[in-house]
């Protein structure tokens, strides 16, 4: 039986899950490929910790350099996570003329042109399926089988934290940082949860999705990204009493040669499927002018469906192995020559339907005067509720507009912030229900 | 720029949306491979209906030997159906040397076995996405991300025409003729509907789907099989009653060395994400024992999204042609010499919760008899409705029971049946709550 070495760098729980999948799985993977994957060397700086499973003697050692200058070694699996020293030894793998699985998305997303010119350059791939939608295999149908279409729009709920926070928070009207509190205790969220809860892992993702689906790509500062750590039980609720639910949303689209990407949370109607993709699963749709609206969901991470990537990225490059070549699809789907420079449409530009929750001194005339300045600026209202008079100082008026640009939206919260009746700032979030 | 010439046999609905579409992306595809895709001939019988599409001068023809002996053709895309003559020309194209793209899935459901050697001798590719799911990535994603996976279970909502008259029947309480008659003038069932509307359709699809999971093949006949035509509004408005929706669901499960494959309606809870899929979309969930769930959804047949399958598979063969290399995976993601007979479990040994609806003569006693036939043959009820006492002679007790043994609910069922208060055969449903 043929043998393909491979290595892995970073012991963590996702490198702790390839260990057990390529033990466990052993056999059905020869079964696939007529080869054996052997895990010849695994990279640690812990060389003590024991992460539950089984590593042969000799195998684990805390010297990058017995793996990247082990000739015999044909796949690197980079699992450290961060920027450095992740890039450096991605670097110096493909310089060593390995191919790469990575499921770092802060490192592609910030560094990926790099990466991907040096695999280009060397002719091996770069493949990243685990950095996105843990183990939803939608990169490689991006890559693949839905090659042919040219795609409108990219969305999805691409982080577990956040979703699983906003799913507790609607389902028990809890406060953000009741949830989170209880989420780090469970392991759902990290001590410093900035990374999640800011957007920015989501941010990261996006990148990597609209470079693919659109053949331009796409950095992280070009991402409007906001993130639900400002969600209230209030805005919620109001939500549901309209037929919504809020999602943190990464959203890429791609018109009048321009593209979109951002993310923030979002207000979907209560029959989209992604309103159904609760806790720490993940989901993505996307919709191409030939197939159509299509969806994948699954668990967005952790360390089995992640692993599940992984090595299933090592047998699509196993294949090309066996096969003689080298490389054999671009990292994005599109030959490096052929990757364009869409232009980014400005936030100010985008047309979206919003939620505005006004907070007011509850006196006749404020509705009148609000929806003077939204007229104004064009913006047409589509449903109003305003909360029953109480003792309160301070009532709150909902209103739903129709479409409108967002530049147009924030010049009349501006003006409408300045007020003598407004009593806080005015609360924002965007619907999206026209989305296929 | 390099060409790859390919060949179309069968100019109907996805036929020509394969032209279209290689017409209206040829410049996205040019920049994702780096060669030119050329439509040479289409072979069709037919040289005379407008489809709407633009086709050069002298590539249709009526004769297949144009495209089956032409050289400098390397894939030919099988698109006529049925068993002959798409079997020869298939058969043919393999023969000749030609890389083969189908969406047969009868024809691959019956005849696969010779067609998967043929092609596995001659060294091409075979592949058959559009044959499941329409536009949906998911044999794809099985082949391919997915494949460091054991599965235990897959299921799907896998034929448009079953599912829309299924969603009407449910949301208007309608019966399956009246349905079926507007379904059929609407285009989304044939004149002759058998073929969907009793399952057929979906077990063709079934066999592929559990081919490609388990690595084992299953043909047509092992897989028990029953459609929707004997569904009553009665039975859809129950299931609503107990938290269920009907789906006609494929289902395969493996487990104890044992392959389980039905095709039948089946109650799902109205919080499983297959009960939102609706009208003529279709879904596959798959359980792995890394990824663990993971659900695809899309539209499942039709012109465009057909071809995108179509056109995906021309992409993912033409960049094997461009690497220089013939076939780089066995079309059931197995090598041809891994794949097992695994024994199908006999559908008596199959184990469910079951829906039992009696028509009965309401007098005192009829329950507890009832309950003691069940009883007898170890059947335990988990729930139970009783009609409300009307002047009609008949009454219905629904009974939803524990998990038991199919051949055990069967002989009881055989003396219930008998029993002198039965009016009418009983109807049994069978539940699927507990799918991941």
């Amino acid at each position: 039986m043929k043998v393909i070495n491979v290595g892995l760098i970073g012991f963590g729980t996702v490198g702790a899950g390839v260990v057990k999948l390529l033990s466990a799985n052993a056999l059905l993977i020869e079964k696939k490929l007529g080869a054996r994957l052997i895990l010849k060397r695994i990279v640690d700086l812990d060389l003590t910790t024991d992460r539950g499973v089984e590593v042969a003697p000799g195998v684990l050692t805390a010297n990058v350099s017995e793996l990247l200058d082990d000739p015999e070694i044909s796949i690197v699996m980079e699992l450290i996570g961060g920027y450095e020293p992740a890039r450096t030894f991605v670097l110096r793998a493909i310089a060593a003329g390995k191919h790469v699985v990575t499921a770092n998305k802060a490192l592609l997303a910030v560094h990926g042109e790099e990466l991907f010119t040096a695999a280009a350059v060397k002719g091996v791939e770069l493949l990243f399926e685990p950095a996105v939608g843990g183990g939803i295999p939608v990169l490689s149908a991006i890559r693949g089988n839905l090659s042919a279409n040219r795609f409108s729009t990219v969305l999805g709920i691409l982080n577990g934290t956040c979703n699983y926070i906003l799913t507790r928070m609607t389902e028990e009207g809890a406060e953000f940082a009741a949830v989170l509190k209880t989420a780090q205790e469970l392991g759902y969220a990290e001590a410093d949860p900035t990374f999640d809860v800011e957007g920015i892992d989501t941010a990261h993702k996006l990148c990597l999705l609209v470079s693919l689906c659109f053949g331009s790509r796409v950095k992280l500062e070009q991402v409007h990204t906001e993130g639900i750590s400002a969600l209230s039980p209030v805005d919620i609720s109001f939500a549901r009493e309209f037929g919504y639910k809020i999602k943190l949303l990464a959203i890429g689209k791609q018109d009048d040669g321009c593209i979109e990407a951002r993310v923030h949370p979002t207000m979907i109607p209560l029959s989209d499927p992604l309103a159904d993709v609760n806790g720490v699963f993940n989901a993505v749709r996307l919709a191409g002018d030939f197939v159509g609206p299509v969806m994948f969901s699954g668990r967005g991470a952790g360390m089995n469906p992640t692993a599940s990537a992984v090595v299933g990225e090592l047998i699509e490059i196993s294949r090309n192995i066996l096969a003689g070549i080298g490389r054999r699809t671009p990292p994005l789907g599109y030959l490096d020559a052929s990757m364009a420079q869409i232009p980014l449409k400005p936030m100010g530009e985008i047309v979206s339907k919003y939620y505005l929750r006004f907070s007011v001194v509850d006196r006749p005339k404020v509705l009148s005067r609000i929806a003077g300045v939204l007229g104004d600026h064009g913006i047409s209202i589509e449903s109003m509720i305003q909360t029953a008079r109480s003792t309160q100082e301070s009532v709150s008026i909902v209103i739903m507009t129709h479409e409108a640009r967002e530049a147009d939206v924030r010049a009349a919260l501006a003006q409408i912030d300045g007020l003598e009746f407004i009593t806080e700032k005015t609360n924002l979030i965007r619907i999206e229900d026209n989305l296929e």
